[in-house]
């Protein structure tokens, strides 16, 4: 069954590849997922016994939902895209969510929140990679 | 299998009942698929031929996404929440995606992204209702 | 010298009574501001060595900041606009700044971004409640 | 007299330079600046009766806005910040606002709002690039 992303993806009036399709979709869902993750664990971090031990966690949580929504945003449209624009949005969410996810994981015994977050960076970050890759190929050709 | 925001909303150190994790669960995915649909749809008028005679569906689905996407972050987060605060955001939801809607449902028939759009809006606002019932009834007590 | 926000409602293609471009600069120019002081109180308390203490705070910031942004950039377009679903969000952005008001009074006096933060609500709730008035005479007429 | 983002960083716990509070808050100003002009252009562009001719332009925008005001409150926040991270999203910034401001003046002949957006553009990418000088020239020594 199609995701919800898969089926306005399709919906467009633009065509659409199938292979994009299915880059773009992952890409979508993963940095929403991301974005959803690290606002949930800057809150949960502030709930904590610890949260002075926590302050870089919550700033870089903040941080990296605010690149994520924007990416995830940005993908979503699909009317004139600019595959060099996206580029170097998607570089910038790839530091992101790589700072994210070290942060996280250097509190991820102690805390779950902060370990699920860590696991939504790096795919997030990784559906990112791909679309960075597939940009690189088109460019190239 | 527990959803990513089922995942979160447990591994947050406040406790919360069952029944509330259910409800907050399916409001907080709601709000964040409406705002994802609400940002879609929007660009895909855009790129539709007959764009003029779309700009308000264009201009309520920025809008409504605007304000689910608020929510979506106010709700995900459990750290002393204030459920006056919560009711008058959540009306405010209510009203948005009803407007929105009833503006993509008239153009529904030839636009499948605005047919969509539609369904996630209700689908959102009924989430929403739901809370606010819950709100009312806890005031209530 | 007219302001930048001043300036986009004149160029608008829609036609604004000189009346509501003051009224609507304002808010717009408030929202945008208490926007900005939530997210600076948030992190600047982040930063405190008290930082247990101001957790409510912070919360509180954040969720303001979502809310004054969504109004701002509600405000922001003049296209198709609809005063009844203006209302129901100016009406959540009053309850917003008071209550973030009210919590940054409580730290102000040990911290000054909480004193210049409650004042920036209390502005921003002011130029709500201006708009709320105008919209009531009108549905008034 | 200072300016309202001036008072705060300078209320920030974190002590900061001189020469960096003017830079950050010239920057700040400007993103926010530049986000709301976007923000504003978009919703004139959906109301002009060339609306077709304008699309690329309301994309371009939209996107610029998002990532202006992710850009703003990423610096807005000073506990623990991280010169790489900033790095890449003002780089991303800096293609975005040239792009929208290069849409912009196609437009600036007919729109009196698109001269004054990309004008807004210009003065964050000149600011941004001042950051980003300012990265390269602390991560040399």
């Amino acid at each position: 069954m199609p995701t919800q992303t898969e089926e306005f993806l399709r919906s467009h009036p633009r065509d659409i590849a199938a292979d994009d399709v299915d880059l773009l979709k992952t890409a979508v869902e993963r940095l929403a997922a991301c974005a959803q993750s690290c606002t949930a664990c800057a809150d949960a971090c502030l709930g904590e016994p610890d949260v002075a031990e926590l302050v870089a966690c919550v700033r870089l949580n903040l941080d990296c939902a605010e690149v994520c929504s924007a990416a995830e945003r940005v993908l979503t449209r699909r009317t004139e895209p600019d595959a060099e624009l996206h580029r170097g949005l998607l570089e910038s969410v790839v530091l992101y969510t790589q700072a994210c996810a070290r942060e996280c994981d250097r509190h991820g015994e102690h805390h779950e929140h902060c370990r699920l977050c860590a696991d939504r960076c790096r795919l997030a970050e990784d559906a990112s990679r791909q679309i960075l890759l597939q940009i690189q190929e088109q460019q190239r050709q």
